[in-house]
């Protein structure tokens, strides 16, 4: 396995809930999103900000998502992702979101991100050095 | 072709926007749901509080979603949905959402929705005519 | 009265319901930013773009809301917003958000904007001709 | 003093910048309400949902923030909050928001609640029994 996964904790916020008394679905996606930014700053020593003025940035081409099990008001949450491959642009990033309260999945699936040129804003090839720094 | 699409029209906020200026990743999911409680209503004239009333309720059992081109703040949205197969317990509803000022796609994917009794919370086999009241 | 009142119309949307059933307390101010964005471009002919691109930027320094009856999912609502006094650096502006089904007041209250120089980031007094354009 | 202050600490998540590159102003009420909710559970041992099992809810008649200094993407901050003073059917709750980083005052306030009976959706008078829960 030459990509590790990390873990980041989450307390849900009244604010993330909706009619139905659960967690919003769209907020899985906002969850992923701070446990990367998390992951990067303290576990791969490669904060986005680092990223953004090497010139790069990463968009998001397309995201699978499961949704098993709902999450409710006050729970925590462990948020875990990893690199499973990178393809030339491209690096596609698995996740599984844990309520820890009963250690069940509540939600998995993947986001696949282009990294982009910020100042041509087109995509770009990953540079080798990139990957090594993803590759802890 | 068993099953209409529909549209519905949206105008971004400036809460939709996030820091990349763009509209925030996870609030295409909200149009989408914005776009199906508003074609419920509209015109499958079944509206979600009528099928809440009858005892079921629709979860999200997974979702795709492909981004194709950014949204901006003011943009003016259309969101196209239609149910692409019924299966069972299950829906699988096709969208696209289309930048209005370009006629270009933005991003396109699929929900599928497992119908629920809301009284056992299980999941129930969608009745015949439930399907007709979407066969329109 | 030197300065107008202006209307913008929004539709609630799934995503702005939170667990109790009605218009979550904090996306009243986002439809009240909405309102302003909408007015700024359609009344006032003087879009945040083009007061953006003249190095000027609006922060909120305070803003007072008085919630009086809830909103619901589908509900049309009417921003009612308004410029109340310009004083200095500072422009105060009031809102009032109207259920368009019962024509009933739903909050009001008011934003308190300073007027900062995007370049030295620092509070800027107000030049006559802003105020003109804030005077249709 | 008769009544106490709490805090509570809360990371800003990426979903909360808006395309100012800050935390989004109506995020403050958010944060404000997370902390509530914190507080009720972990310092007044009185969490919501038995307050709501009583037959109780609090709804918010107004409130007032003074935006200090912005808070950016990553930052940890500190909310304070404490009851000001109960007066019949309602309570006043400040707040302060601390940014960790600087330990300076990002935006501060109240919230003035109500307490209904839920089943007559009417507001009450606060019983002294609910009070005390409140004073510790």
């Amino acid at each position: 396995m030459k990509y590790s996964t990390f873990e980041t904790k989450i307390t849900v916020r009244p604010d993330d809930i909706d009619m139905n008394q659960h967690v919003h679905n769209s907020r899985y996606l906002d969850f992923v999103l701070f446990a990367r930014y998390q992951q990067m700053r303290d576990n791969y020593k490669f904060p986005m900000e680092e990223f953004l003025e090497k010139g790069y940035g990463w968009v998001v081409k397309n995201c699978w998502i499961e949704y098993k099990r709902p999450l409710f008001l006050g729970d925590e949450i462990t948020v875990r992702t990893g690199v499973l491959e990178v393809d030339r642009t491209d690096v596609r990033v698995k996740f599984e979101i844990i309520r820890n309260k009963t250690n069940k999945l509540a939600a998995n699936g993947y986001f696949l991100y282009t990294m982009i040129n910020t100042t041509t804003g087109r995509a770009e090839v990953i540079p080798d050095w990139v990957i090594e720094r993803y590759s802890v």
